[in-house]
């Protein structure tokens, strides 16, 4: 679980992955158990979310992190960069940005659930 | 606020608008707008949530919708659309792609606050 709102200290990594459809349960998985055995070991850590498209040609992760030094330091963990290959090597391309939340608006009836 | 996790009954939409550094601002601001002023009275809204990247070339909605169904419904609403056509004239490229969520982890520190 996460939650998305203006007025939390985290940094917002959204990385889109283009796959085949064949490729991406396959995707899926290997990220969310490069979260559980690698990702979520590391400073900074704040939470990974693995979204798969419904038209079978993406897969994403919405992942925050605490500091965009956090995310640096990630990039540089020998251990996450051997995952990253491996996911790298069933996409056919790979959009990470980071991001900061700027808005969010929710329906009255949700908020109050 | 929107809260991401594998059993709420959304599927989920991220628009990744690529944009020039000096439209970025403009495109988030209107995308904000228009939640604010025509998608959040629209039926099956869940919420948007208006990123912009650190690096000035994004700006991405995440956004929940009750069901496809409300979604394509809103592609047809005649307000949605021409605020869709002032944010496409602001960027250089739209990806919009439905999903679902099928893992997410948090941080155990985050988890408990």
């Amino acid at each position: 679980m996460a939650t998305i709102a203006t007025d939390q200290d985290v940094v917002t990594l959204v990385n889109v992955f283009t796959v085949s459809p064949e490729q991406q349960q396959r995707l899926a998985d290997l990220l969310a158990e490069a979260t559980a055995s690698v990702m979520n070991r590391l400073p900074g850590y704040v939470s990974a979310n693995i979204h798969r498209s419904l038209d079978g040609t993406r897969v994403v992760n919405y992942a925050q992190w605490r500091r965009v030094e956090d995310f640096e330091a990630m990039l540089r963990d020998p251990d996450a960069q051997e995952h990253m290959r491996s996911a790298s090597k069933l996409a056919t391309s790979i959009e990470p940005h980071l991001y900061e939340v700027v808005f969010t608006d929710q329906a009255k009836e949700v908020a109050a659930e």
